[in-house]
């Protein structure tokens, strides 16, 4: 398989049937056993990333399938190794293996990856190896999917930093209308659109979630780094936790996001945007996937409610709140951040609040209050997580900032000001700072109101007859 | 004209340039008078919707330019009739009018329209006609301008329905899963999407979202309608007032919404609603430009905050308000709709007490303020009008659902449960009363804590250096 890592042949993931999509269980491909320990593979996969193309010789499929006689559902999963092309003994290509693709997708983006439909064993020709052991086609596929999880946040997160880069330099060149205050007047000089108000506040609502996620991933990242290097089992056990429980919302919060942020970035553009020529247009396009494929953003909001917040009976989550908490106190002495710091607290609050009342809520047998409102909380966890990394790092930036000053000896408003335009680390550090403060007051003010109304348990959207949908 | 009124003829609207945009005061197309009372027209209009095509024999450009020592800005600014083919006396074709393509742009969607750049004049040869009197562009302009920014927050509104429809058919046919309650049982019949309670949520989200955009759609319609048949110049003045008050939240928020309804089907559908096979793929894209073109969704916002709020010195928003107050205290009687109608009030109450703050804002000199958060009272305001809208419709559903279930003799939870299933107007209306409940406790329980939040007066996005915006 060094053939792999050294990228002369491609790979792909054949999990997806048409009728078992969020439902691995519902998988309908079958191996049946062969005499030399091999396996006869017959079934039909979809949406499979870059499923076939002329890129590379050979094409190695990794293949979910039941083993005939083994149990229905997810138990009975097994994980084999189907190459698109066999291999002889001594490496060099042989025939081909009898996986034949049934078509390619015509897509709203991504348009760089042949999604294809995959028919093996048309023909019943079609040989895999086992992966693993027998039945163990579900863990060793979750290696993969996990990491799957994180990089398609990693998408979201890295579409919406392109769409806010671009924005931010175009708004710095596009040359349209007057300063507001000068109103309608003909002889006033027309401005880049950057100083327009509402431009302004465009850019930030982009800033501040590019920065917020991409810290959120970092930390993820780091979360695994110190997992491996953990010099005690607790102290491993404590970074996975973390690890465990921000994998769907790193996934879910950060591609819902971007896909707002690039129709942000698109608006900042108006028309030129919607056009092809500029980059958003095939950002946004290409980003909406990101909410759909590796587990739909339900899925994930359903598995962080229904699994995650309880692993460890809670403890990842109190481990996480005891992070945000000890920050919180710590940023509070802050003079700039106090008061955005006091948001953070209250939203915080609220939202492992909210968490406590979901036990209740299910000791009580209302399973369907947090199954209905899984979604609402993902946002709500999200937007906690996005502002304590926001204002934590805005405390770091904050101290930075003043260093640069005192170095400079910028001692005025206006002194400070001009360093905020001609110095390099002074610009960056009082923009983490503003993007601190500004996604507290547009987002998190909100955090408590959201808990509260879930907590009102509207069941309406269960209570309706499936004909009530009817407009 | 009567060859356009018949389709014969096709027809434009020239504004747009390519450094006036959304200040069109900028226009630099000029008009020469010439001897015989027309003009020769000069100059180069962008971003025209079926600018050119071979559908129809001629084009009808009605362009905006100035007339040569005509004052700069929008004062200045007169309107033409450019036909793309000269009409001779008789009504015949005659040479081409000097009306050159420069280019048509590739987009994200409405690809049925061919978006064209138009040289008017390369030759000098490019003749017009005024239409209206001289520098009246902008008054004769705005006539079609307005129907336009109704138009376009119709089609948000025409996407948004279809998505919604398409989705909640897809969802009643795709079979995926168990019963959330029966778990991973391999044994469980798989179920129709319908049943998750995740995607009940986002059905019901998309629904209230629709029925409140047409509701507010109509009530525009209406008011156009009763200012027709007024009887008094008060009475007319008072329906134009809600027509002048209400066209920019139609625009702004349908077609903001919209996006997130497209979004959110194209989610039910999970990969197959990526895929252009299926038809929310296109919607999604199409819908896309409804928040840019017939001015920006920012500019509608500062419309709506500079201008409209404080038209006949508030009037018209004092009325509308007074009419959302007297549905409210109809609506708070109410059995079932009581406690979402107080959750109304107390939105439209914080909403109305915003305009006041802006008022005192202004007047303060903080002008920035309400600039600053146009576009999130725009938010606020379609959130009141939506959910007033929902609200008030929800009160003649559940009178009329009464009326059918006494009729159907439906007088225990199951029997109307069942008439909610096998009546249409049953379901019909039954699913109006969902909606209602949902979007107040979904949308309106957090207008307080936004308004709340704008008056914060957090002034980051603009305090911050052009340089800051860097990440």
């Amino acid at each position: 398989m060094y053939k792999m890592y050294a990228g002369e042949w491609a790979g792909t993931m054949c999990l997806t049937e048409p009728n078992a999509g969020s439902d691995v269980g519902a998988t309908k491909t079958t191996a049946k056993r062969l005499p030399d320990g091999k396996f006869l593979i017959t079934g039909t996969k979809c949406f499979i990333s870059s499923g076939d193309h002329d890129l590379t010789p050979n094409i190695v499929h990794p293949v979910l399938a039941r083993i005939e006689g083994d149990p229905p559902g997810t138990k009975g999963i097994s994980i084999f190794i189907v190459p698109k092309v066999r291999v002889n003994d001594d490496g060099s290509l042989g025939e081909a293996n009898d996986v034949n693709t049934g078509g390619i997708e015509h897509k709203m983006g991504i348009k760089g990856s042949a999604t294809a439909t995959l028919n093996f064993g048309e023909n019943g020709k079609c040989i895999g190896e086992l992966l693993g052991g027998e039945r163990e086609g579900m863990k060793i596929m979750f290696q993969m999917m996990n990491e799957a999880r994180l990089g398609t946040g990693m998408q979201g997160l890295a579409a919406a930093s392109a769409a806010y880069e671009h924005a931010v330099q175009y708004s710095k060149e596009r040359v349209q209308g007057n300063d507001i205050m000068a109103g309608k007047d003909p002889n006033a000089k027309p401005v880049t659109i950057i100083n327009h108000p509402d431009i302004r506040r465009k850019l930030m609502w982009m800033k501040s979630h590019v920065e917020g996620m991409r810290s959120m991933c970092y930390f993820v990242g780091y979360c695994m780094d110190k997992s491996k290097v953990a010099k005690t089992e607790e102290e491993k056990a404590n970074w996975e936790g973390f690890l465990d429980l921000m994998t769907t919302v790193v996934k879910a919060y950060c591609s819902d996001k971007a896909l707002l942020v690039c129709s942000t970035a698109m608006d900042v553009y108006g028309g030129y945007g919607y056009c092809s020529e500029y980059p958003v247009e095939q950002y946004l396009r290409d980003e909406k996937i990101a909410t759909i494929y590796e587990g739909t953003n339900g899925i994930q909001s359903l598995t962080l409610v229904g699994r995650s917040l309880g692993q460890r009976k809670g403890m990842n989550l109190m481990n996480l709140f005891g992070e945000i908490q000890k920050n919180i106190k710590k940023m509070k002495e802050q003079k700039e951040l106090g008061k955005h710091t006091a948001i953070l607290e209250e939203a915080s609050n609220a939202c492992l609040e909210l968490t406590m009342f979901f036990v209740q809520a299910g000791k009580a047998g209302n399973f369907m209050l947090p199954i209905l409102n899984a979604y609402k909380f993902m946002e709500i966890f999200g937007d906690v997580l996005v502002g304590h990394f926001l204002i934590d790092g805005a405390g770091v930036a904050a101290e930075k900032l003043d260093a640069v000053y005192k170095a400079k000896k910028a001692d005025t408003a206006e002194k400070q000001k001009e360093l905020n335009k001609a110095d390099i680390e002074a610009a960056f550090y009082s923009g983490r700072v503003a993007s601190a403060k500004f996604f507290a007051v547009e987002s998190l003010t909100t955090v408590k109101a959201r808990c509260e109304a879930i907590k009102m348990d509207e069941k309406s959207p269960l209570e309706m007859t499936e004909e009530a949908f009817a407009v």
